[in-house]
């Protein structure tokens, strides 16, 4: 992390969302959410679902090539080393993509994130746990294939790099058939579903799975990118 | 699957437990649960939390070493061809056991099985998401290399099974020094992370992590063995 460096966000203005669940401490205080990320990992999942929730968080940016999320005073904050972190007014750290998405909708439930009926809200939270645990890990096979192998092992390495395409191809497939996608992933009603799709289709290319084969899922891609909370999040993260 | 040979629960009693969120289309039709599992394998956390929300599911025992859950029936139910399923009342099925022990936890909440504020329930999901896509993966790649390597390759599967001691440790590591463990997972309150920490505890010998690695865990572990529910689950599922 660049001490001294943190990003500001989009303004400074105060929230609009209501929030009924909270209950803040001191009320005079502002609701302030610090959030630690990375540019082109799935912390943009969240980043853009914090938008969408209507709140302008703290940016703390950090370099994973130069190992920023792995010293100092993040490796405290996350000592799991990894991004995003979320700091909520609550007083705590959060992590897990799918944990922070479910947060910000049931945080900010006029935000229209997540259904409030259980079994439609465990049919998003499916979704999530589908991409973080075997679509996100077939994907991370490819560049943190040293998680689950002797890191010298480069047999073994090259043998997961190998696999990528097929097995991220795979998940996706399952995507392709199983959701609707139209325009959104659960149907015509957004969800973080959405921004969390919209991250991991990112890899599609990189993670050599043939153009054409998930169609809907590109398509869904390029309807996310002209959403002002996209594109607001992609240029701050380039900035 | 066995054709025909499902297994009833535990008496056919009406369960008592509140639902207040639930809305049958017919009032008079029962509240069944189908719920798909293979005996020692992650379906024994939702099984669990499923006693524990006062449910009575109708079961239905699937024989991984036979492939019973990669083909027929069950093979339409949850393309994924993994445990454990959950057909629910509402008329869906339901998969990945983060969702399964949310939607019981806010389906019956009157069984107590997760905080109703948000960030305490984001810090409960948090867990989950932890034990599901890293220290269960960590986990698969002794059993289940085949995913993510060519399965032909035995140096590679040999590589990844070699690293699992080391992996599966760390994670359980974390877990040890995060979590409060007294005596339940998050503290005073007992929740979903509990049967889901119990679960995935019976990977540590199996998993080479050494013994006394994780001296709460193991408390944990021998805690919840002493609750009428989890030996009620384990001779369900061993009968």
């Amino acid at each position: 992390m660049r001490a001294g460096r943190a990003r500001l966000g989009y303004g400074r203005g105060t929230t609009s969302v209501a929030a009924p669940f909270a209950a803040p401490s001191e009320k005079d205080r502002p609701e302030m959410f610090e959030f630690y990320y990375a540019p082109e990992t799935i912390s943009l999942a969240s980043h853009i679902a914090l938008l969408d929730a209507g709140v302008e968080p703290r940016l703390h940016r950090l370099d994973i090539a130069a190992a920023e999320h792995q010293q100092g005073d993040y490796a405290r904050l996350n000592p799991k080393l990894r991004v995003p972190t979320l700091v909520t007014p609550e007083g705590g750290a959060l992590t897990e993509t799918p944990a922070i998405l479910a947060y910000l909708a049931q945080r900010f439930p006029a935000a229209g994130l997540a259904p409030r009926d259980p079994f439609a809200f465990a049919k998003l939270q499916e979704f999530a746990s589908y991409v973080a645990s075997t679509l996100h890990v077939a994907h991370a096979h490819r560049m943190r294939g040293h998680r689950w192998v002797d890191p010298a092992n480069a047999q073994a390495i090259a043998a997961m790099q190998a696999k990528v395409p097929e097995s991220v191809g795979a998940a996706f497939a399952y995507i392709e058939e199983t959701y609707q996608l139209a325009p959104f992933v659960m149907g015509e009603s957004y969800s973080f579903a959405d921004p969390y799709l919209f991250t991991v289709s990112r890899w599609l290319k990189g993670d050599g799975v043939p153009a054409g084969a998930a169609p809907k899922v590109e398509a869904h891609r390029a309807m996310m990118l002209e959403r002002p909370n996209v594109q607001a999040v992609l240029a701050a993260q380039a900035g």
